[in-house]
């Protein structure tokens, strides 16, 4: 997706070789223009699919979701939890996704109320880096007897494994942007 | 705005005479057609104003956030953070915010780079309670010398006393669905 590419350009900073941080659209400030443009492009992408239903994770996924579901016929969007709210009282699945760069172990949830044998399930994530989150949506919609249609991700780092990982274990994956590796401050994407 | 008040009734659970959970479409599974009324009744709600910013908190207030942008030319939004991301890296504006359902303060951080003094800020979330999570997104936008435009709010609890406090230190807050009492099981609601 070019107008994704040349924002990430434009706009992202490299810290170090393994992070880019795009916080001034995608992460903290949100572009609303660009993540209609993001919705109308993962609905191209996965238009021969039957969806019924978006899964992502808090936070910086949300909003990703939410303005791409108006371009699936305003279906319902669930986000997973990474910390038990006080008022989740009833059962949830739950998947350990862990983070690299924080070095932490989460468990993300969803209420077995808000995923069912029923759902045809499209995962959509901000990042896609080693793909723990991503397969752990997978496994949440799984375990409730879903069916996973696909994983789309807004900027994927293809060289920390996560899709490679993905795709062994039978997913469909789109990312928008895909960077192959980023080297002195540059950034280097794969040809679409 | 009467189609949200049905949605409570119908959809809401009442957790003793304290707490509304309202799960199934607007904290964890998000109807995003509820969420486009919602924005299109806030624009007309602050039509008056001008407003360049549209701030909330994560993770519950990302959506209707994003989504109401649509209703102001695709202004930004910006989403406070509540925990510090191992990238922000930069100085950030920070507010104590208190959950009195958890018990807990945790502190609502934006980056300096979001808000200035040139910010015409509208705050939206998705409850207002005891009016902590609006007052502290306030103080951060004021920390920053911008103006607060107003406080916006999907599901107000008036019993719980967030709103007269604001209005007292001088903020405009409107609320979709503002709650006198829940009492028996049964949630009632202040005539508009």
């Amino acid at each position: 997706m070019e107008i994704l590419k040349q924002r990430i350009i434009s706009d992202g900073t490299e810290i170090g070789t393994e992070i880019v941080k795009v916080d001034s659209f995608l992460n903290h400030q949100l572009d609303v223009s660009l993540f209609l443009e993001i919705g109308k492009e993962i609905k191209r992408r996965f238009s021969d699919c039957e969806i019924n239903k978006i899964l992502t994770i808090e936070s910086s996924g949300i909003a990703i979701a939410a303005l791409t579901a108006l371009y699936f016929d305003n279906i319902p969007v669930v986000f997973a939890k990474k910390t038990q709210p006080s008022t989740m009282t009833e059962d949830f699945y739950g998947a350990p996704i862990k983070s690299f760069t924080k070095g932490t172990v989460s468990i993300a949830r969803v209420s077995k109320q808000y995923l069912s044998s029923k759902d045809k399930v499209l995962i959509i994530d901000d990042f896609l880096a080693h793909g723990e989150a991503a397969g752990g949506l997978a496994r949440l919609v799984e375990e409730a007897g879903g069916t996973v249609c696909g994983i789309a991700a807004v900027i994927e780092k293809e060289f920390q494994g996560g899709s490679a990982r993905l795709r062994q274990a039978g997913y469909r994956v789109d990312s928008l942007a895909v960077i192959e590796k980023i080297d002195n401050g540059k950034i280097f994407f794969k040809e679409s």
